[in-house]
């Protein structure tokens, strides 16, 4: 059946492209992609598979394509919302909404994983086992669609799942995996430094806030420089100090904020500990208040190494010809909320090449000129195809 | 004569309380005096004085007393300006500007001066010299009004020159004064620091303003507690650290302001070289570039000895029932542009003590509640009256 | 009796003279004054008056004339130890003993007062009170000895205090005085900070002292810069920061020692209390332990302001021509123990002048080079026996 | 021939054990490695090799085994020096010189290559080109023997290089690999800042070394939190700050040491010039003169990703009993001279499991309790055995 599976992608390439291309023209912003969902939804109408709509804390739609031969649950996901960027990219099919724009490639994964669930449902009769097809909003905005798909149960009867992301730091053919932790996790964390005012002249009779709030970033950056373990990531990056005021008046009050990253759970532990133990002893230090708001986010994403080594040993012993390179790739220093769908069940998210031919430096995600080969559509399909028909395939053997 | 002079003052202690009444009820802010200066130059219509408008950067009024006899030129100052606070005080000649006060005791400087002046227009043939009244505008705002009328020649024939200001520290009957250094001098500064943004996952592919910035701020502490002499005074504060954003992006510049302070000409020269040492090795240290600006307003005020001890000794030496004390006071920490006529001529700058009764802790200069023993206003009249008599009468000797 | 008294010290300026050589040639240190105090108690054998030896926690001498009449006590007080210092002043009777010398003119104090106070015995039945002689041991090194003095009760019966202290700062017949805090006080304080060490490899596996340690001293800066009031003194130095060990080590404590000094008690209690604050918050901030001991010596020396002005007056009013010139002296950064008696009862200590003739810019007190005009002894002795003359007849008619 | 190999190593296991263990007895110091150095040469006696003693900077030998057929050259390298460490492990042949200890195994690494050496002498006919040995002094001490090895030329014609290093992190049996950058490459700092010393008292007289050292520390913290990559690894501790002084003088001069680690070059030159920069800029925003000593001693090793796949996949198919698992091993924190070599010719430096039998938790190299299991040293024959075997055979095919 895996031949057949690849034979059907291979003639349904032009449709992956022309459904790409519509969804880069009307691209939606996290929280708002009223029209994608719509769009998703009619796709799979009259199609015989169940269909559930308003999914989690946004649009989300699932598909269950239940297979004609019991086995497992395999749970597949393409995330389908838009980022706040105006296009500078020179495309026939440029993003029609202003200062909206597709540039991380979600419209690439839900086009390619259309079709293939498409392709799926038409062979459901030669599945063994479930194929849960997750199209999710809200990826690039916290906390996300991942979570509240997660919280309302959808992967509650689900063994494994697979995803990937297109990055252009490889050619199309080339699929990239990685082990175990891969995204870094994040957070984010206001500080409220309350101290008191007076007049510029007399600072013995205030508390000056902006001498705490720059106690507290310089002390900060200790817990990256000697908490956080060498061998691993963290990074604490306060992005905004807020202390505007008169310069003749010492400050009564500032507000912190800032970003957080780390590799793995560990890392997330000793920062969140540092953060708090630092906005305690700047309040004993300087005799102010220090309200800390700290808020986790997306988890580190955490690729199961069983899983990892399963679409590892897949892809390199298909012998595709649109498959050329199967490669481990480095870690990633963006975070993903595919990593909340990890911490519930196994899987692997991994990565599908696509530099626009004959680019040397290509544009990263998130970047205006971000472009893709769309070479990769099917390699995405096939790739993402294989896993789930092999993983079905093995399990049901075990 | 100046029994004559003590005694027209005390019969015009209501004209100088109506003054300071309809002046109190009238306040104007510094630079927008204009029916201030009107009501000024009215007073001394049809007295046969020489009257200059619009002396300086502003709405100054000087006039000059010519006596009957030759002799030295003294000058004598008040200011009229007054502040954006709204008056608390529970008076009935309240101000009628709401968000304007006479908060700092500039509508007493010049009811007394005018009733003095108006006595010396009297008594002219007696007086052995000239006296010079200088009405200032604009002492609260630098770059103040004193600077202009120095530069613009007022004092170039003027040989010693006295002021007082109202200080609720004391009861009215007691005159202050102090040698030496007895304001504080202050400058302005700003400091922008342009490094350069990138995410907040990436700092190493960005330069961090806000890391930069805060340890400026925890540099530019050692100014005060390191460099400065500790008998002496040095105030560093920073009363604004503009670097709002996104907590995710790494800033890319921020801008710092400040207020400084100093005793003396020798710590302002200390600080000045310390904080641009400090933006230079920020600049260094942090790679980043540091665009200071630096303006020095007010100067310290500089009593001159020999004329503050003449002062004091006129004054114990009258035998006046209103002056019941006179005390050293001590050093201020505001700062006061009659600092500018002091660094051009020599004189001194005394204290009028103005409790109201019954109040055992008065509200101070600049507070919305700040009010005054009117009795103080004859207490101002006759001191200054006496020291410019006395001044006059020994020039002539000498 | 007063001309009589000075008319005798007149007399004996040799013999002041002889005296302070000889104590100069033999200097002893802090604690350590055997002959000296031998040599002092010898001048006192057969002068029919009490001699206490081995006062306070040193060898003290305490010598109480009782006067013919009765009244008041007052104590006068002169220091003798000296100083580990190699003297390098080129004069005849320079220090017999290396390494130690009489760099403070202590030799002078000492050599004043006992003739001063062997004048007064033969005039004590003129005098209309007690005269209390304290010759005090151990005043460079704290505790010092006047604390322990105080403690003895040696001070419960007396009513004032005076003493003197030779400056270079004016020319012998210059005798400065100074009302209120004069003398800085000064405290010890020693921050062991415990974390724990490891391999400078793997800073998260450790807790790196020497970090925690900078920041405390950056955190320190804060007091002086902040907290305390700029129009008085406050002084945190940190001279030692012990933190040697090996490079690659990460180290597991450190130990910081320091010298506070402050202008007066309250200035006192803010530093204390923040140097104890950011202990506290270092300890929180970075997770280590901090060990305080925070050890107040002497306190700022507090004069009496009517004490002051008594002496002040009394010798402008003496019309004396060795006492040639009688003014305000500056505050004084040091620290003197003569304090802890002005903490008992009022009293006033002042300054005799002592450049040396002919040099206009003299070494100071504690300086190798540091010289007297001798003549100031006869001004000593004149000043402090004319003030406790004036004292003890003032008191009398009161 | 392999098979023959293997069993000859089988046949001499109990050999290995024995000189491992007269080693551990006998352990020298880095560079003081004479008897060590005089026993391999000893064994090398009457084998018919050529043999270059006191190679390099120390006591290093190399044999060269040239085989029967033309090829190329591999060098196989094993270290022999010992730490200054006092054993604490309860072993019946526990090192007889106290406080020197074969902590990091390099008797396992020289027992185990002088046995396959052998082994490859007696098999010399049957070898397609040349083996260099490489018996390695003073790895543990920079500069290390390995740089003036390759200085000396002894790696010119060599082709490739390989060498391994025993770990705890897994049991006996077990053979770890990693591609690219394995071991951080590290840098040795001091910065001496030279300010002006005075008393406590007067910190506007002096210049304080210890604040501005202080400075130094926080700042430098920014170097790994802000200027380093997070994906990569980079580690700047500070192990000395020399700064003890009297509690009330300020300190003239201060001496900090520290040690810096990276995982990359492209880590190395950023925190070189970084360290550099921030020198500079504490000379200016204090007015200190820094004088910075920085030396790079051991690079990041950096084993070449095709030799090392080479490795694994010559592991990997072995199937030899005591090979029982080939797995990537992690990053590792520590330094490793083998860089040197790998600097200049390509070559994988790999791992042998030896946790010592039954223990969970074990000590690790460098602890005084560290110990192995002995069944690692036929593992680590074996295997490096198998790798210069192929890598010649494979060669010779090209």
């Amino acid at each position: 059946m895996l031949e057949q599976l690849m034979n059907m992608l291979e003639e349904r390439e032009d449709e992956m492209i022309a459904i790409r291309r519509h969804l880069h023209e009307n691209p939606e912003l996290s929280f708002q992609e009223e029209n994608t969902a719509a769009y998703i939804e009619d796709f799979y109408q009259d199609k015989g598979v169940e269909i559930e709509t308003e999914a989690g804390n946004g649009h989300g739609i699932i598909v269950t394509i239940k297979g004609g031969k019991p086995g497992k649950v395999v749970a597949l996901r393409a995330d389908f919302d838009a980022l706040p960027i105006n296009e500078e990219a020179e495309v026939p099919f440029k993003s029609k909404h202003e200062g909206i724009m597709h540039a991380c490639g979600h419209d690439a994964h839900t086009a390619y994983l259309l079709v293939l669930a498409d392709s799926l449902i038409q062979l459901r009769e030669h599945i063994q086992g479930t194929v849960k097809i997750i199209h999710q909003h809200a990826e690039e905005v916290p906390p996300g669609g991942a979570k509240s798909i997660v919280e309302a149960g959808y992967l509650d009867d689900v063994d494994a799942i697979f995803g990937v992301h297109v990055l252009p730091m490889a050619p199309a053919g080339t699929v990239g995996y990685r082990s175990g932790y891969t995204f870094n996790g994040r957070a984010y964390f206001k500080l409220r430094i309350q101290a008191s005012g007076g007049h510029g002249s007399s600072p013995h009779k205030a508390n000056d806030a902006i001498v705490a709030g720059s106690y507290f970033v310089t002390a900060a950056q200790t817990i990256v420089s000697r908490r956080v373990d060498p061998l691993r990531t963290g990074v604490v990056t306060i992005g905004s100090f807020d202390g505007k005021g008169s310069f003749n008046v010492i400050k009564d009050s500032i507000e912190i904020e800032g970003d957080i990253r780390y590799s793995d759970n560990e890392t997330r532990d000793v920062i969140s500990k540092e953060i708090q133990r630092i906005a305690n002893g700047i309040e004993e230090t300087f005799g102010v208040i220090c309200e800390l708001t700290y808020e986790p986010d997306y988890p580190p994403l955490y690729n199961d190494p069983d899983m990892t080594v399963f679409v590892a040993d897949t892809l390199k012993n298909m012998d595709d010809e649109d498959i050329k390179e199967v490669k481990e790739f480095p870690r990633l220093s963006p975070s993903e909320d595919f990593a909340y769908y990890l911490e519930k069940i196994p899987g692997s998210y991994f990565f599908i090449g696509c530099t626009p031919k004959g680019v040397k430096e290509p544009y990263f995600n998130h970047h205006p000129k971000f472009d893709i080969d769309e070479d990769c559509l099917l390699v995405a399909a096939k790739s993402v195809g294989a896993v789930v028909f092999e993983f079905l395939e093995a399990s049901h053997k075990e």
